[in-house]
């Protein structure tokens, strides 16, 4: 094989271990949620076990992105690729770490009645998981316009988030003994939101690398 | 010139800016804090100037690593520093938006009369400073010992934190009036608890550079 070829096909092997992953912290969100909506705090301990899965393949992505700029010294488009991977697995390391965050809390909550029927909470999760997984789909085939697509999504996440913010403030002044658990479902919630932010961090990595345009620091996006 | 000392004064542009640009992260920090403790919406308005500066400062030294990686070429050491510092400016812009929620935080709390006398907070934004000045230092100094006090600090945040936050629940639930400033106050806690985290991971991943240690999954930090 020449050179040339075994850098086509190193490439296509880091896509390949992004694309998993990003399934992992897609299971691992999946998971935490499960864990709270179906009061099931067996499934909360099992999300602790995705974390050390997710940090190991973050550890061997980027050594693998270490010895590509190394031993091939790529240019132009391929050299922004493989550093963008490097940013990439730092933002999908950091939500796995929302979701073990997120299992914690369910663990809290699952030992007292539950406050309110969970329903914006998992359709903000479902919009989130659909970002992370579009996201690196997005970047993997240089797809601008499903990047586009995932930092449109970020609002939705935002305004779900803002309800459900109003909607347990509404909770905690009209019976202090909620405090305590609407504290917990709104760490929840920005958990979700942070994951939806990383996810959109990363869309506009997509875009930039493909487009070559800086559209980052025009957004409103905060981390 | 030799190529060699070229690249050696490259180098040296690049520390230059990271420090300047963590430099301006810690003033925008202080001043947002400034701006809650002192009650100074003014002062908070500014705040949110710094974070086109710090935008375009991880631009401009993203670009410039990039040229390093593509025209010198570098191996080992050199190679490592450059894409760390590719990390590391992610770390700092988002350190930059969590001051901007401070200054929106302040901006609401100060039209409302003052909630309880702000002591712990400001001890944690100076030791979350500290770390935001230290971590860089240690990473272009190249020195483990003080990356590794930077990680010790972080428990001490986390502890403020967590006191700061059982006061708050203290407040909401023995006056409803009290809530929503409380909550306020507990994301301005968050936002002081995830810079320091941040300056935890660029920490761990100077330890990283210079030991060439994976100490980062060992760790229990969370994003």
């Amino acid at each position: 094989m020449t050179t040339e070829t075994h850098f086509q096909k190193e490439l296509e092997e880091l896509k390949d271990n992004l694309l998993k992953m990003a399934a992992l912290v897609e299971e691992a969100i999946r998971d935490s949620i499960q864990s709270l909506v179906g009061r099931d705090s067996d499934l909360a301990q099992k999300t602790f076990e995705f974390e050390d899965r997710i940090n190991k393949m973050e550890n061997a992505i980027d050594d693998m992105c270490l010895k590509l700029l190394a031993l091939r010294q790529p240019m132009a488009i391929d050299l922004r690729f493989i550093t963008s991977a490097m940013k990439i697995i730092t933002d999908l390391e950091r939500m796995g770490d929302q979701a073990v965050n997120i299992a914690e809390r369910a663990i809290s909550l699952n030992q007292e009645p539950q406050l309110k029927p969970y329903i914006d909470i998992p359709r903000m999760a479902e919009i989130t998981e659909s970002m992370v997984r579009d996201v690196l789909d997005a970047f993997v085939h240089r797809d601008s316009k499903l990047a586009r697509s995932v930092c449109e999504r970020d609002d939705l996440v935002d305004g779900l988030n803002d309800q459900v913010v109003r909607e347990l403030l509404t909770y905690m002044m009209s019976d202090p003994k909620t405090i305590s658990r609407s504290v917990h479902l709104m760490i929840v919630c920005r958990c979700l939101e942070r994951i939806a932010d990383h996810a959109t961090n990363i869309a506009e990595d997509v875009i930039f690398m493909v487009d070559a345009l800086v559209i980052k620091h025009h957004a409103d996006v905060k981390d």
